[in-house]
């Protein structure tokens, strides 16, 4: 018999530990999802504006390419991501080598983070900045320093100078900007790099890239072992449910994510479907004219209510109430009770603004309408 | 001008470091995909026979759900699972609450090493068992602590005796096993978690559950705050490709999830696939009963080549090439260069095992075809 003359543990309130760091953290969510208010208010909504997805969808190609591929969901997907590695580089003008692919940026957030990030760690972002990226800095321990925005754009010199104060390892800037859609110029953006410590890893944070002006954007230069660029296929490439994003940077700190990341973690189908994606840039060019036509209509809306909407590099647009944070917090709930769901800057400062996905045209029409609505229960 | 005065850093030999614990690890993948092996023969396998993945490929219910909800790709999954938490409750016979869903069990053992382990925290496993678990207790510093397995059983009594002796905060048990494909009877285990230390947490993966003799899976009991069940739809269901496992626990401890995981890390079309597959039972019922012929067929075509099949409860057969480790990699080796993906166990005791996945026929057809040629090769 099995365990002879071992008695069973009678010490029944005892239970396992948490390290100390994680039993601290608390169990919550960046962002609750609108299927949770749905579920909540009992409806479902008629505008899904709030998550800066795209409405628009995937190309037809890359559905075709899920759909024709779906049978092979019983094999691993390959954890070199062989072929998207070297898709993405053929793209980008650099090697497979300077690339990393992920289950979004989330994902490579998180790792970036383990890599550069301890208890006690300094970390440097704005106040209001990604609270995903936030997360993750606080799950591994880091001690988040935040520095205000200026003229709702990330302020470079406050970053800076917060990165040399506290001799930061790590610092977050996302440009074009969430959540207030604005932008650096490229050479701004390269400016910030070359007067960045060199032992400090910036993590450039891209989502938006494609919506972007043209010179919003760098040059890559892989050259460089403090930059990582992370860019992604869920924003103007309409697969955020696929879950799939990448960093590109110099080939050393590329492989580093190599000896932590889940290399069995991608998805197969989403191989298959960010393949197809980079494949149709046809397709990319026309959504993204969809989403600048989306971006002057609703500043037209936001004018037609007395509201300024921040100029936007990205597919959402940020509008000012005019007034303080629980003002735009009761246009946010207005809108979410007349099933528009949108999502707001909470920090001060820039809590006094809701952000609003651009969508279909119907899906506007119905904003544009419920607006004015919610505008006037608030006042 | 922004930077106005500040210099270049131009301590050009600088880079960002690694923190020291992720700077000692290796940067290497826990297993070579077939398809790097592919690439690297220049030629296509005939049989793909090596990951345990399901060669039946998922329900014809769940490929057309996948293929009838593609266009909805843009949409962040919903990160509390909700539906599929609730059927997974409904179906296990627990609370919604007792169950955390993520991006397979690898995510999900890493997340539960993270929780319990750091720096030098003792971890008990069994030497040669699941080598990702190994790679998320390295990637968090923790110290393996490995006990052979006895007649290629995971040894219940000596992993006890290294908690004990270690007290270990965690210790790792697969039930049915892998690489061996063995396992204990269900009253052994639940003797094994009554004599385990009230706070050691105990992870018993489950990722063969489906397949194994009803006796051989203990009752769920999440009354358990030290034991964590994990179960996959990657094995019986499927759906490797997709990505989805779960972790059944009591509730505190399968709260404690939130605190790390990556909400929005879920893919929506896993949502939906993954509850089409447990739907449809019948399908998986049809599909165990394939598994369960083909274990049968394996042990035969293993006793025509002289060779002895190991009992197994999973959906693979691991087969005893009767020499020592050296000669079983050869073995393994003759069989690709034959266009058959297998793998096999690498720690001592177990190598002189190949391992082989159950397919289907025509793939056994072809691994039985090219056996006896590879092992005339190897003498």
């Amino acid at each position: 018999m099995l365990f002879a003359g071992i008695k069973t543990d009678i010490a029944v309130d005892m239970e396992p530990q948490l390290i100390p760091l994680i039993d601290s953290l608390p169990s919550t969510v960046p962002f609750v999802g609108p299927e949770a208010l749905e579920r909540k208010r009992n409806r479902a909504f008629k505008a899904r504006l709030g998550a800066n997805e795209s409405g628009f969808g995937p190309a037809p190609s890359v559905i075709a390419a899920i759909q024709s591929h779906a049978g092979e969901a019983w094999k691993y997907a390959d954890p070199e991501n062989f072929d998207l590695k070297h898709a993405l580089a053929a793209h980008l003008g650099v090697a497979p080598t300077n690339i990393v692919v992920g289950e979004g940026v989330d994902t490579l957030l998180g790792l970036a983070v383990r890599q550069y990030v301890r208890e006690s760690t300094p970390v440097v972002t704005s106040l209001g900045a990604y609270p995903t990226f936030n997360f993750h800095v606080a799950g591994f321990g880091g001690r988040l320093v935040t520095v205000p925005y200026g003229d709702d754009r990330e302020d470079l010199e406050a970053l800076l100078a917060a990165v040399k104060r506290e001799q930061a390892p790590l610092v977050y800037l996302s440009n074009p900007d969430n959540p207030m859609g604005t932008w650096w110029a490229a050479a701004e953006i390269e400016r910030f790099i070359d007067v960045l410590p060199k032992d400090t890893m910036l993590i450039l944070d891209e989502a938006y890239g494609e919506t972007a002006p043209a010179d919003a954007l760098p040059r890559i230069d892989v050259s460089r072992p403090n930059v990582l660029r992370m860019r992604t296929f869920s924003k103007a490439y309409g697969l955020a449910g696929m879950r799939c994003g990448y960093a590109v940077g110099a080939e050393k700190q590329i492989l580093a994510f190599d000896k932590i990341r889940n290399h069995f973690g991608m998805n197969k189908l989403t191989q298959i479907a960010a393949l197809a994606a980079l494949k149709d840039q046809d397709y990319l060019k026309a959504v993204i004219a969809r989403i600048i036509a989306g971006r002057e209509r609703m500043v037209q809306i936001a004018a037609k209510n007395d509201l300024a909407a921040i100029p936007s590099a990205t597919n959402f647009v940020t509008i000012d109430c005019g007034r303080d944070g629980s003002y735009a917090l009761a246009v946010l709930n207005a809108l979410i009770d007349r099933d528009v769901f949108v999502r707001k800057p909470m920090a001060p400062g820039l809590d006094r603004c809701i952000r609003v996905s651009v969508g279909l045209d119907e899906e506007l029409d119905y904003f544009e309408q419920q607006l004015p609505q919610a505008l006037a229960a608030v006042k």
